[in-house]
């Protein structure tokens, strides 16, 4: 078709959306949108583009839609925080079409509703890729009960909240560099892939880390590698790692086997897990230790049986 | 060069930014920013596109950067609100480099602290086309105090804070289509590119309009026939605009002859002067009237000395 108007698509977005809670004094659709504000604010922003972040053919738009949603509250329940608004930028090319454009917002405004987040605003335009950028905020009574990536001491253990590496281990079966096999089942397999295209936003396991005393928190989006390594710097602590004791989730280790490359890789610098990871004192609910905040020069060092491994995390290069 | 590497790019824009205000508890550089919220957020989002709505080349990088925070905090202006923060996400290619990047920002810090704008955290990521997407957020002690879309009521004056046009004619100058000559001066030409590359937020028209009794606000970022028409649409009312007391920007009629269009069109149809609109009593400050809030079906109507004139507005088409 000729595809669909931005104000049409807009109307649309917004017929899609259930009532507005009672905070948001006027949502999206006028200069801006007000709401009622707690007393503290906590706000991310993330951006998701094709080709870079996903790519669309392996991703459908409503996983697409999901995925950004995911990526932007993860960071909030790295704070232990709970979600509140969500603001949209949808850039489409010319050719994506009114249909996708609402099949992606489904899959946005669906993991929203879930976690309580209210779309309370956002902006339509073109772009030469699809691209997503989701700002998030989030609200608290107490600025002193969220949890911050500087706060690690001496002492604490280090951990996450679930199994790794299922994300990076479902992109190699996405793009047939593994595939299901006597080592690896189908039902593995698509599990793998479900947790690269919809991970889940850990709010529960936030919660429960900061009401326990964790020190310091950050989400897995790069990696264990890359992302604990910014735990360790805000903090000026030196983290160890014991890679044997990484949780692995089910089928990464014959993925693993099947790129060449050992399990911990994928466990340690593959991206894109979303679970938590903490550092406290020991013996927080919802967390498996795999490592310690020790005295010695900031840095992350990891470890396994033969010794000190170090893995190069991914940066965007402009 | 082998390009800038994001975590490097972003530590430098870290240090670029003033002193975080005090109502700031955490800044760019956690998971998320966290800060003291007076009674009510206000909040709007706004992205930009190379090749969509700038192109660089036309536009440098640091102009890009000014217009970008300046098509956002618009949004914030016609509420009637103040800047607070702003969370900026920057995709560029591969190949824009870091030189780019930091005079980019540049533009954009140095608009945000002329407004009192803290830039609280954001997002670098590579994408296809530049691509800047920014979050403002305002707040304010008194949500019946801003100003929204649909307050608009019969007998109310309606006007706009500038003349108009100058974006649209500054763009036709830097494409090529109109050109300096007898009727147009350089120095006039240069004002409307610079009025094109440079918009400036109307903040105190904003407030002042709000604080005189405004019963409806819009930005004009698409121009007077869209953007009223969302006015006239939200508070179901029909407003008239006499097209012949439009105020033009100098040099908005030469360059409307030379374009073969009447001079009214660019000052109508013409977005991105970003000037405010306003519906209130007549005698407002700071607001040149050129219509009324009229009884009849809701609708935007511009007429001139030889009737009703119809204008279509710019749609993004997805």
């Amino acid at each position: 078709g000729a595809g669909a108007g931005e104000l049409a698509l807009i109307a649309a977005f917004q017929r899609m959306l259930p009532p507005a809670p009672e905070r948001l004094v006027r949502g999206s659709g006028d200069n801006a949108a007000v709401l009622r504000a707690p007393p503290f604010a906590v706000t991310s922003v993330d951006t998701m583009v094709d080709g870079v972040h996903f790519r669309l053919g392996q991703a459908s738009p409503r996983d697409v839609g999901h995925r950004a949603m995911a990526g932007a509250l993860s960071d909030l329940a790295a704070m232990g925080a709970d979600a509140g608004e969500a603001y949209v930028s949808l850039g489409a090319p010319g050719g994506f079409g009114g249909a996708a454009a609402l099949e992606l917002a489904e899959g946005m405004f669906a993991l929203a509703a879930e976690t309580g987040t209210a779309i309370a605003g956002g902006d339509v335009t073109t772009a030469p890729a699809l691209t997503i950028s989701v700002t998030v905020v989030g609200w608290s009574d107490d600025a002193d009960a969220l949890v911050y990536r500087d706060g690690a001491r001496i002492g604490d253990v280090v951990g996450c909240t679930g199994a790794l590496g299922a994300s990076a281990a479902g992109l190699a079966v996405l793009d047939g560099r593994a595939a299901p096999g006597p080592e690896l089942s189908q039902a593995t397999a698509d599990a793998l892939v479900a947790a690269y295209l919809r991970p889940v936003p850990r709010f529960a396991e936030g919660r429960s880390l900061a009401a326990a005393g964790a020190t310091a928190m950050i989400d897995l989006s790069d990696g264990v590698a890359t992302d604990l390594a910014h735990v360790a710097k805000a903090s000026g602590v030196r983290i160890e790692v014991d890679l044997d004791t990484l949780l692995l989730a089910d089928g990464v280790a014959a993925v693993a086997v099947q790129l060449g490359v050992p399990a911990w890789e994928l466990g340690a610098a593959g991206g894109e897990d979303y679970e938590l990871c903490a550092c406290g004192p020991a013996g927080m609910p919802a967390l498996r230790p795999f490592g310690r905040v020790v005295d010695g020069e900031p840095a992350l060092v990891l470890r396994d049986g033969s010794g000190i491994r170090s893995v190069a995390g991914y940066q965007h290069r402009l």
